[in-house]
Parts: C-alpha cells; sequence; structure tokens
C-alpha cells in the first residue's frame, strides 16, 4: 500500500509525490487551448491559479507582478492554497481548475532582471584551481572572505528542456601558438541551486543577512551550461564570458523558501570568521540541506551535496548588496557549482574527468570526458519537507545540439 | 553673427548647437504636467514625439517599444522628422509640440536588457595591466585576439544627475593582513562609449560585423563609477563585481548611429589579424571619431580620444553574439575605459594619478587622486555631422556623496 502524505487532501497524494501539499511551487504554464499563466504544482496536477483565483496577477505569463507583491502576500497566498487543497469543501471549486502536468507546456517561470552567478562549494573552488592554477594555492585569497561572484546574461536564461546548440568560440591550449575558431571541444554543466528576489531593494541601501526571507521568494534548480576551453582562453583578467553566456537553464518550477523551512541546516564553520555584514554566527542558519543528481543519458553520475555549502543564499544576498546595489523584482542569483568531498559529488564534468584526464566510465561501457552532441544532462533535487514528506524541486534538463553551420 | 546650421530649419539654430537638424536625439522627458515620454533634441527644445506622432509607442516611459521597431522605421520617423524641422510649412503643427530643455526633466532613456562592458582602448588596458599586474606583460595574451568584456549590473544604470553614493566593502591592500570593510578610498570614473541595441537577435544565430547598423540603434555616454579598492581585491578569478555595480550612469539622449556616418573613421591596424569573424579588413569601417572631455568639478582634466579604439563596436556586437547568444531590445554595450596615449587623455583617474602616486593637480592648487565626497564628475563629447557641424552626445554627470552610515 502507497504511503499517505502526512497533511491530508482530497487530492490523495503519495507521500512520495515530491509535490505534496508542503510543496506547491509556482511556475507558468500553458496548454493548447490557454496563454501562459501561473500555476502551482500539486501532485500530478497544475491548479490554474489564474482560473482559480479570477487575480489578473497570475495571466501575465511571468511571476514577477506577483513575486513583487512581497513577503504577505506570497504567505496570503500559501495559506489559502493550502486549505483549499486540505479542506474538502473547496474541492467542488478547486478541482475544475485543476489540469494534468503531462499535458502542460512549462514556460520560463520569471522574466529575470540581473543574474548574478557565486562561486561559494569550497570543494569546487579547489577543484577548479587545481585545474586552471596548478603553480598556486587552489584557493584566491579573498575566498574565505567573501561570496565570489559575477554577472550572468540575463537574456539566455531559459527554461528547462531548451536544447543546448553546442557554441563555437575562440579556444587556445597552452601549447597551441595561436587561437582557432571553431565549436566548443569541452561543453559542461554545473549543477547550482538558483534563488529569486521577489522584493526590490532601494539604490544605496545594503540588505542585511536576516533580511534574506523578506527579498528572496523561492528556489529552483540550474544548469549553468560551460564551454571550458572558451573560458580558459577569456577568463582572464575580467572573468567568464562566452564560455557562459550562450544559455543557462532553469527549472520550471520555483519552491517558495517557505516550503523549505525543514530543510534549514547550518552551513560549514567558517574560518577566518567572517566581516560582520556576513557573519551568520548565532543566526538562524540559511544553509539548506538539498540533495541533488546528475543524470547524464538517464545515468547518474553525481549527487552534489547542497548542505555543503560555504557561503549561504542569505551571505550571498547581504554581500551582493552591501556596495550599495540594489534588487529587482526578478533578480536570479545561483549558487556556483555544487560539489562535495567526493569523486562521485562533483557538480561538472570538468571536476569528474578531472580535466579530461580522468575519463567516467558508463553503465554501457562507453566514457566521457566533456559532453558530446545528443547528450541528456538532467538535474534532479529534493529536500526535506514538514513531517517526514520530501519537497521535489523537479527537474531541470537539456539535450546537447551540434554546432551550427558557420 | 553666429553662423547658422548648414541645413536650415525653421528653428534658426545656432552652427554650434550641437543639437541641430543633423542630430536629433532621442530621450525620455517629463515635465510637471506630464507623464515620462520620448522627446527628440533639438537645439534648446526637445519635440513631444508622443504628442506630435499621436503613436502611443512614444508614450510608454523608455523607447524599447521604437527601438523594437526596427532600422526602417528608426530611418522612417528620422525623415519625417527633418522634414517637420525644416519644411516651414509644417511649422503651425509642430512648433506647439517644442519644449524648452531647460524645464523637463530627463529620463533613464532606455530599460536596460543586459549591460556588457567591453575593454577595448589598449592604451587603458595597458594601462591598467602596468599598474595591476606590474610583473607581467601589460596585455594578457587574449587581448589583441578577441574583445574582451563582462557583463555588468543592468539593474544599476542610471541616468545622468543620480547621484553617486559612494560604496562600502571590502577593501584588503596586499600589506593589510587581511580585508577591511568601509567606504571606498579609491573611487574613480570610467569614460566610456555606449552602444544601444534596438533589434533582437535569435538564440543560437551569432551576429555578423556587418549587421551592426541592423541592431544597434544608437549611442550615448557612460560613466561606469568603479571603486578600485574593492575591485583589486575582488576581481580575481572571476572579475570584477562590487567594484562595478552600484552605479553606472548613462547620459539622457541617445544619438542615432545615423547621425554619426560623418564620424565614422578606420580602426588602428591590428596586429595579429584577428580570426575571420572579427575581420573589419576592407570592411566599411566602424571606428567613430568622437572627442570625449571629462570635468572634474568644471575644470577639464582629460581629453580621451575614441577613434584610437582597437576593437569597434561592430567587432564588439560580433564577438558578443558569435557563441549564439542572443541579444533584446535595450540590451547595452559599453566600449570600456577610452584612453589615448597622452597623459591627458586618460579616461580614469586610476590612470590619471598613476594608482594614486602622481596626483592630477587643479586649477585651484588642490590635487586629485580618486574622487572625494562632493566632487562633481561630468563627461561631455562631441562628433562630426553632416556639412561641418558638431554633433553632441550630450552630458553624463554625477555628484559623490559620501557613505551611508552603516
Amino acid at each position: 500500500m502507497t504511503e499517505r502524505m502526512t497533511v491530508p487532501s482530497w487530492l490523495d497524494l503519495p507521500a512520495d509525490s515530491g509535490f505534496g501539499i508542503d510543496n506547491l511551487p509556482y511556475g507558468v504554464f500553458s496548454t493548447p487551448g490557454t496563454a501562459p499563466r501561473t500555476g502551482v504544482a500539486v501532485g500530478d496536477s497544475v491548479l490554474d491559479l489564474a482560473a482559480a483565483t479570477g487575480d489578473d496577477v497570475h495571466a501575465t505569463g511571468s511571476l514577477n507582478a506577483f513575486l513583487a507583491q512581497g513577503p504577505a502576500a506570497w504567505q496570503e497566498l500559501r495559506a489559502r492554497l493550502t486549505g483549499w487543497l486540505t479542506d474538502d469543501g473547496h474541492r467542488g471549486d478547486v478541482e475544475p481548475h485543476l489540469v494534468p502536468r503531462a499535458d502542460v507546456t512549462m514556460h520560463l517561470p520569471v522574466e529575470v532582471a540581473d543574474y548574478v552567478d557565486f562561486y561559494s562549494s569550497r570543494h569546487h573552488a579547489e577543484n577548479l584551481g587545481r585545474m586552471f592554477r596548478p603553480d598556486s594555492e587552489p584557493l584566491t585569497p579573498n575566498w574565505t572572505h567573501l561570496p565570489i561572484g559575477y554577472h550572468g546574461r540575463a537574456g539566455t536564461v531559459a527554461v528547462s528542456g531548451t536544447p543546448v546548440l553546442r557554441p563555437s568560440g575562440q579556444r587556445k591550449a597552452p601549447s597551441d601558438p595561436a587561437p582557432t575558431f571553431g565549436p566548443s571541444q569541452r561543453l559542461d554543466i554545473e549543477a547550482e541551486i538558483g534563488f529569486v528576489v521577489g522584493t526590490p531593494s532601494e539604490l544605496g541601501r545594503p540588505v542585511p543577512l536576516n533580511a534574506f526571507p523578506e527579498h528572496v521568494f523561492g528556489v529552483c534548480l540550474v544548469n549553468d551550461w560551460s564551454a571550458r576551453d572558451l573560458q580558459s582562453w577569456e577568463y582572464v583578467p575580467l572573468g567568464p564570458f562566452l564560455g557562459k553566456s550562450f544559455l543557462t537553464s532553469v527549472s520550471p518550477w520555483v519552491v517558495p523558501l517557505a516550503a523549505l523551512e525543514a530543510a534549514r541546516v547550518s552551513p560549514p564553520a567558517r574560518d577566518p570568521r567572517p566581516l560582520p555584514y556576513l557573519d551568520d554566527t548565532g543566526a538562524a542558519p540559511w544553509g539548506l540541506d538539498i540533495a541533488i543528481e546528475v543524470r547524464l543519458n538517464d545515468e547518474v553520475v553525481s549527487r552534489p551535496p547542497f548542505d555543503l555549502m560555504y557561503w549561504t543564499p542569505a551571505q550571498q544576498l547581504a554581500h551582493m548588496t552591501v556596495n550599495g546595489a540594489s534588487l529587482r523584482t526578478g533578480d536570479l542569483y545561483a549558487s556556483g557549482t555544487v560539489s562535495g568531498p567526493g569523486k562521485d559529488q562533483r557538480g561538472s564534468f570538468i571536476e569528474l574527468s578531472w580535466g579530461g584526464t580522468e575519463p567516467v566510465r558508463l553503465a554501457d561501457g562507453s566514457t566521457r570526458t566533456f559532453l558530446e552532441d545528443g547528450d541528456v544532462v538532467t538535474l534532479t533535487a529534493t529536500a526535506r519537507g514538514s513531517g517526514g514528506s520530501r519537497i521535489s524541486l523537479g527537474e531541470v534538463t537539456g539535450r546537447i545540439e551540434p554546432a551550427a553551420a558557420p
């Protein structure tokens, strides 16, 4: 007999649904008969919020207008939805607005304002440092003092399923006399968790650590596709550019922070102690125990653990705004590649294959260093929900397509 | 007797107006009685385009909707405006929609999609390289092969006149044992020219060199305010972040590329010859002879020459999209600091004062290394117009305000 949800619902959801009453993530969907609109995933269904609430804010084709309403509105709607889905008295009104998830097309949930990518996994930063700068300390001197980050291209953030056209560009190995132009030969993933800003902030007003849940609405999965050969030739001195800007894929469902209360954990101890604006000692922690799985062509190749991230999303937000930079509704920032200490916990192929020198062996006997045309990479993730259930972050997937003809 | 415009107009504009019939730049203005709308600067007036055309596309509060219409629409409207302003028969219809420029408030002209900053002045890159990496070659090996660039923060691009709140952040001099937190002590400018994208492009479709004028609508002035102490501590390995993200100021008037035909010049010779996607040998050149002036508290401290830029805006656009990254209406990309070979042609104070070691002496006997609270920096620029007139790019100005209390 299938175990049922700890929070009862007239929907009769199995406990392992991942999309139970304690999740209720938001996305933007369409059907052949309806324009893109906001929906909430529950079990195998999507609740059409535009129809169920009659509120135009959910009929705009992005979550931005709702996110801009701020935390009181987020909490109010979440409470209302919980009531609708658990109280049998609402069934008649609500059930007509449920659409099978199998029948919908998902869209980019958020009109992305600015996109920032951090670099907050110590294991990832050390691995990359060892490969890119073998003659130096693996971590740059600033790494333990601040969450290093940079701006990415917001206009090429796309929803899960968007084809990954292999990018072309300049590559130059250290032994090459000059750069050459052509398709990337070191196409890679970066398995990350993304944070979506709802409430904007004023120019000149830093957002302190404890204001994180007032500004950040929720969480998604991010695959920051990376062309390592383009990146390594271009990134000194101003950072990654074309090696990253061709596509960043996000999962279609944004899980509210409110659904992740039971997943909050203490981050790793920091040494040295951070400067006061980043010091979360004694504060309620914003480490999150999210278990990520990386699948290559349906085979799990890595299980990156998000709970080991050195810098939390609250610290990332405080850092990003400490110079007075303002936030806008729709800002997206990602954690940076999530890698654990184990070989099977690395969130990129450059790490899994150690720069291409240790090919990953797959179940069918083939091997991979970097991605080949036709490969499909899918990230999934789950976290503890209330009462022992699991919260699913859904998935972000993409298939590698051959480079365009020049 | 004041010389009159070579293109006659019933407006009777002086030849040195800078805002003659051959300029006609677009901006967004409001008056006490009207909401932000599109206007065109001519002489000392603004032509209210929303009122004069009756077209709602000019009543949206940003240029984006008009820019998205593409080059045929840009050309058609420019021809129509020229007719209105030169043919006396239109005077009665047009004159009521002229507003004195002194009476309007200017707004950010474009809703900025992505903001990219390049690094295309060889003199600037060499100067910075000598200061930041004294033990290496001043130019990194990639510099002569590609226009180095990175993404900046689109959400903190603001119109000229926006106060420049001194940012705080982490600073660490090489001799300091650990970073400290506080207001930037090395607040600087970067004098740049910006390019505004009108026509979007498809994901996966590079924009070739010769498609530059189909996608880029026009040009503005950019001051990319920079906190050099924050930047130098944070920028390895992922590039500038908080040292740049607190504010980028732009001039309110976007000068159409069509107004700069007479300013087109050949860029400097490149060695080595660029890879084919960047090779403009034999093509109509997109070097632009724009003369910039940098004023500190009303005193000219530098005259950076844009015609010496190594990489042109057409090459920057081709590079930015060669990996398949798409363009959106409202994308803004800037040239990078414009510096010439002369000491009085440097587009930043870190260069003018050589990292703070050679203070700039001002007319009143005082000196500057970096900016002090209360300082006002203003960039202006002009270019050749048709028939010997001057095209003004207007100005971008900002006053340094003290850091916010922690």
